[in-house]
């Protein structure tokens, strides 16, 4: 038998809806760990968090709260911009630390924590919860599997209407806009899918405010160009309407990946009253609605944090760890230069990935003529279109 | 903080696709449960059982694996005509009792292992993981919150192109044919948006061996009455090409539901090639394919054993118990004396859950005119269907 | 180049649903056929149908219009109870006749008019569009090419809120309920699917009035069993909640057809507001809304008035002929007879279709044992389920 | 009664995949046009599509098809390289002439041709069939009439295993790879949904031939800004897997736009065997499929043709003009100079659409403060994000 720890006791750093979801993650189910203190701002709020999911202390400092004596692991879920203090905090109380997306604000401050947490040797990994969906952990076992070849395109789009706490419009706190909640995610999915030692070499990236009266982006698009040739296409917008949009398409040579995380999954309801909670943004609570089954699994909560704990307790890195987290910021960080730029940029990144090879082009002949492709027909023939490679001429052949 | 039981240690008896799927579950995520006793009929297949698993011990004795001095509960998943001798031994032993489906192979069967839990005291919970779904869970709940006002019919569909081992094309050993193996599911799931104080009164049953040479239904067909005037719908077959089909449909006065818990729950994939496994019975590993992201997520069990174990830690009843399955069992008697007698047969079962009313019909009038049904326009008037209940004539009008 | 008609000048008997449908057919692409004249109870609904229509002649007499000089075919689009005088007077004219759906409100109904346009021989076709969508017309070509095997099953839905005009909650003028309604559509569906030849034998019917204050019933399910063995299953509702919901499924031997005509055509949209017409029977314009492209063209108008008007100019029979209209009404009276009987009750019908063999079983066996079962296992093994014919024991072997 | 022509005559120039599709097109239904003559290269390839569609006439000569004397319109469904010549053809013989997608290879070759039509004043139409599909007619029609608000981004997807003629790879015959073949047709969808008076005003664009050993580029993404601010973005591809995949997005204010014009239309089949062919570019016979119903009418061949037919019978212009074609390909000019300059560059068109203002943005304040969103609360309560616009801090407050 495995054996199994008694599990981790935790301090929650953040009561907002990420503290919500990472709190009811580890409480679900049959699991071992618990949330043992909960930091909050304000003492009101600690206390509605220890009430609501049944936690034994709060307090108003993140110093108490990571060197409380329970406390063996810290979880970070407060605004961006407080992410390094809370990294430095846990560092130098010696304690494994678990922090939300995104990592930093930028490449250089994310680059800051990961020294910080290297240099000391405290177990470090990153929340990035997109890259661990059950169905987003099959398909990329499928792909790992040849399933769809040599990957060309992916695309990741992540959209919904806005985020519910004040911080995120705050570029200074945030960091950004859009692209800075949202994009990250969309990133390392894309990274996910293309291999993690493929590159992302260049970026072009268009943001605009076309809708709120805010200073940072609310819609934006990026292309980022690996170095096996592949291309990764994120979408990201805060003005969507109908709920929740995550879906990600994955293109192969042999094959296609389509996943949708949150609209359409296979759960459909109409209601011409009023039922209750759907999901989370969803606009409506009457129509035609789509549910979610079970939303901390389907958002990869579930096995992010059986991954992230696991590996703690088994002493290896996580999936993501918080160089992860620094190629997304770095990649970011390319985004928002090639908005202002209106150029491809370079990503300026520290890469510890290797190399990766072209995609490879096929380069049949029949007859010493280049098969371009090779049809069947319905009466069972096939259909070449060649070219000859002297001539550059094109034909097509029914064999 | 909710105290927590150091989790449980298990004998798993069986070692079937049931076995695997269940011990998958217990052993999966950051759960504190665990099997430390496989029971087999071979000793070859007990021993590769705790290689898969990593399970300490095995057995050829059911007696020893259920008296094994680590073991805490007894989680049955042999063929449907052991369970009742499975049951005896833990009642026996005085450990708590979890039974795959079908409780019984008939109503009388089942009606015994009841009587046995009950009589002893022994903790007792029905394994029917079809209810446990993230989507049927979350839809139960929009239905007890009024989402879809009063419940008028309900289709629960499960068809595949047959079952794995030998045993279950033995009627003989299952009881039945499709209406055992896979009509379990589809009463329960029934009753579950029905309400269980909705007492099933009476089935019509059509089944017929139309594809397989055996002599069991490989097809079957039944409307359950139920006494709110609602109507059950189900349709089983082993003769389904395509994969596994688990969909469920309900219709409420104010609403619909519709679950796809297989076949398309927004993950989908083009091969060309073989990419291996997709998900439990599909039927090729190339052309458009529908994996399932987490499957025992998807199919109940993840939430099923966190329901019975939490039962059990917490002294209350799980909720599915061996009455459910009992109940299940005498619908399914129904449906075969109806299959043989080809009329509607009353459900005989003794019960307990008290009486439902009739589904409330509308009886609004406008100026003295039963009004049938109100539309509203697209210029934003209202058109109503009215009957005049003295001469009985139909009307429309736009008001 | 094919000869072409100038095309037809149609007299349009009514003014309803579903004459606005036919006429926009009609007149709709760059089709050469006309209405010339139309007939309606009331002069204003008929000249509000000319204006709307750009339709020339409007009259308040069936025999006015079926006699027009320039009318030569007649289009019957009259509430069920005046079907027959209809028939009659185009019959009386000599002049082509299309009937919308149901052709009678009983079988005997049904019978008279096909006895009168047969003795009579003037051109008869029976308007039951659903049998005519571009997705039906495809999946019968499937099937009938082989895709799926043998068809062993058949559901067809059709559910919505209930109809929009008075006269058809008057089971006096309609001849019934959601099954005359409804019901009609489903059975020609499956018999299209099962194949003309196959005679439907029996018929189990359950129906109930579950919501409006109606005497006809609001909900009814049926199973039709057919010579073949094959099972054909009709749900019809006129209190579903969500718009109209139009699917068939297809079980065969050889694979699986599933169509959804209406609420899921690959065409969906979210609006916050109110854009105007969404659908046929959609219950708002807000939320998520699921449109159809072309209304006319889905719901098989358009491909059914070409079959039938080149039908007339090919001097051929059209694909549903009044004959079929007979059988339809022949297998609805044996659902109302077994809703009253609670007991399967014979199709009475004169039968024309000729006899059809049962659904073939297949009969493998490898080394003396019958083959039930065959399974590819993902390291590309076979395996087996065999049954022993001499004991009658069923064992699993891999290959 | 709307006056109808007796039908058109009409020189189809072509016989490729494209010629057979408008001639079943214009021979379908009960429609009243008919191709009077073909022109194909070899007389082998005429006299075929003659005895495959039922035409009088072939020729090996464009000049001798264009001037039949039976001839009163010319179809274009040659090679890219051939318009300009064959246009001119027409419009010596001063006949109407509808052209195929691409106009032209540039916006040079285009704007020649739209002067020659707009200078002889012949009638002239762009084949753009993708506009016409009734899920495209019915979605314009919604975001006309305000459903989804004002629109900010277009994605459309147009990819395929890649074409069916030698020629099409050719970049020297087709002016391109993937962008001129497929590229046209999002651009124009793009078009219509934001409003063809909204002008494009740059492009930003990758390209790469990744798979296919070719030199044109077999993928490629574009965004194009338009001067509402609202951005179009486009993805083709020769290289996808899976059958061809055409899905719009659109995404407004209030609102948003799903289509998906073949591969999930509704219609779905798990064939084990082999039923013949399935839909264009379908990549299997068995497996999951999905068949389209009517190709013609989905793809928007039959709306495109009544358009321009009653448009020239009309008097009035198309839709879809030369000018449309002009503007496609200018754009298609700038994706090529992006893809090789790397930047943002401008289109280059005469522009006659007039100006188009900036999407609005929301500025409504509560109490003094900027409402940067707001949430309605399960509750019933509100929740605003607001802005102090002095301070520029972000608070939430529930009301």
């Amino acid at each position: 038998m495995r054996s199994m720890t008694t599990g981790h006791r935790v301090a929650m750093l953040g009561t907002g809806l990420i503290g919500d979801f990472y709190t009811m993650t580890l409480h679900s189910g049959r699991g071992r760990d618990r949330v043992a203190v909960v930091y909050s701002r304000t003492a009101e709020r600690g206390a509605a968090f220890c009430r609501r999911w049944d936690v034994p202390h709060a307090t108003t400092s993140i110093d108490d709260a990571v060197n409380h004596p329970d406390v063996d692991a810290v979880l970070i879920g407060v605004p961006n911009h407080l992410h390094e203090e809370a990294i430095a905090t846990a560092v130098a109380a010696g304690k494994p630390v678990l922090c939300t997306k995104p990592l930093g604000r930028t490449g250089a401050e994310a680059q800051r924590m990961l020294d910080l947490v290297e240099s000391s040797g405290v177990f470090a990994g990153y929340l990035e919860d997109l890259v661990y969906t059950p169905k987003t952990i099959k398909a990329l076992a499928a792909v790992g599997g040849g399933a769809i070849g040599e990957v060309t395109w992916v695309r990741s789009r992540e959209t919904h209407p806005g985020p519910h706490s004040a911080w995120f419009w705050d570029a200074g706190q945030a960091g950004g806009g859009a692209i800075v909640d949202l994009g990250c995610h969309c990133i390392e999915i894309i990274r996910s899918y293309l291999g993690k030692g493929n590159r992302p070499l260049e970026v072009m990236c268009w943001s605009d405010t076309l809708v709120h009266p805010i200073e940072a982006e609310d819609n934006a698009i990026a292309l980022i160009r690996f170095e096996s040739g592949a291309i990764g296409q994120f979408e990201v917008s805060w003005t969507f309407r109908g709920g929740m949009d995550l879906r990600d398409e994955v293109a192969g040579t042999e094959g296609t990946i389509w996943t949708n995380h949150f609209l359409r999954t296979g759960f459909e309801m109409y209601s011409s009253g009023d039922g209750g909670y759907v999901a989370e943004k969803a606009e409506t609570a009457s129509g035609w609605l789509f549910p979610v089954g079970d939303e901390l699994a389907e958002l990869g909560y579930v096995d992010m944090f059986a991954d992230m704990l696991d590996a703690l307790d088994e002493g290896r890195q996580p999936v993501e760890t918080f160089y992860d987290g620094y190629v997304v910021n770095a990649v970011m960080d390319a985004c928002y230069r090639s908005s202002a730029s209106r150029q491809w940029e370079p990503v300026d990144v520290e890469w510890r990935g290797g190399t990766a090879p072209r995609i490879a082009r096929q380069t049949r002949t029949e007859e010493g003529l280049t098969v371009i492709k090779e049809e069947h027909l319905p009466d069972g023939r096939r259909k070449l279109i060649l070219k000859d490679p002297a001539s550059g001429e094109f034909v097509d052949r029914v064999v």
